[in-house]
């Protein structure tokens, strides 16, 4: 079973890009998972191909149509496609990694990437796409938003990463902040690695990064404590 | 004065990437900002120029080495560089739009892209880097999130968006997503444009955008409201 993934964006030349090198790259050739990107301006309006006007109500910015996107989609996606399909935008849930666990366990995802001042709000309940963010910041377009999800969901597919699990990941499901890390040599510009970790006692060892894991969170992340 | 970007990665092929495309691609072209990509594993040790080890204490995955790392910066970064130093990091604090408005506004940015399992915690001292998360999710490396960085930076730069001040940039200011939009056609499959939208009537316009705003942040986004 691969993972099957359809972009729709404006900037087909950007897909791979990066996600064609290191892990998600060999995971692209090995057929791990498929990675499909289509032009939204194929379904453009007349000679100029047209995708986007200007917004019902004045102000600034062009909004891209409906009637274009929804073509784009209907004709990538069937009717019975079981793939979510995402709309990478600011005003979107926030991506978390419980949402990318689930969304790597499916069947693939569909992306439409956004650009301009937004995406005429009709084709978005029409064809059911779901509003993701990747964080409180706003980009050029959706295309790097979908590089996002893509590296998240690939790298926790069967045969990516290996068996073994990441701290990063169990970090965010205990909603911690990892711990810091240290590695050879032992001392480096007078800085020694902490004692604890060299002497070997596990349990102590535990404690120290559990210590640790707590104090960085409450100094970075106090939110997360409250979750 | 460009924006000068350099990012030390084991991946530099990934770079420009995305960035060489579309709005960024262009001001890349036009010297209104410059990329230089360095490869971290030039500083690798020994014959097989290996940059990681096994972490101190236990634990699963490898550790990116100090003495490697601070190489690769010293070689790329001289000491009085006015440039703030970025980790990519999902420990880091949270990337915002305003924090991105502060480097879009500065001479640049250093990027050092993390993989493994992190990177040895005394470099992050020893050279004062700034650990930046761009969301509660685990990629595979930081060189996406550097592009996510990157992307939102060059966009505000002055000559590349063009005078338009964008609505969702100042949604992010006032802690509000944004309001749906709309464009022709006026009606499709059976949706309408809003009414209000069409009246002309600018105060009207307004408040209704102004209360599809809160309805949508209070469903979407309740922590906005808090802040």
């Amino acid at each position: 079973m691969t993972f099957d993934a359809t972009i729709l964006t404006l900037y087909p030349d950007m897909f791979p890009g990066p996600l064609g090198l290191s892990l998600s790259g060999d995971a692209l050739s090995r057929g791990v998972w498929s990675l499909e990107a289509r032009n939204i301006r194929d379904h453009g309006l007349g000679r100029h191909k047209n995708v986007d006007d200007t917004p019902a109500g004045g102000g600034v910015g062009m909004v891209l149509r409906c009637d274009v996107l929804a073509a784009a989609i209907d004709a990538s996606v069937p009717a019975d496609d079981p793939r979510p399909k995402l709309l990478m935008s600011p005003r979107g849930k926030p991506l978390t990694q419980a949402r990318v666990r689930e969304l790597a366990a499916g069947p693939g995802i569909v992306i439409v990437c956004g650009r301009f001042e937004g995406v005429d709000e009709r084709v978005i309940e029409g064809r059911g796409l779901e509003e993701v963010s990747i964080g409180d910041y706003v980009l050029s377009g959706g295309e790097m938003a979908a590089m996002v999800v893509l590296d998240a969901c690939v790298r926790l597919l069967p045969g990516v990463m290996g068996k073994e699990a990441s701290g990063q990941e169990e970090s965010f499901e205990t909603n911690r902040l990892e711990y810091p890390h240290y590695t050879r040599p032992r001392e480096w510009e007078g800085r020694p690695i902490p004692d604890v970790l060299l002497g070997g006692n596990h349990a102590t060892i535990e404690k120290w990064r559990r210590a640790e894991s707590d104090r960085i969170t409450r100094e970075r992340r106090p939110d997360l404590l409250e979750r």
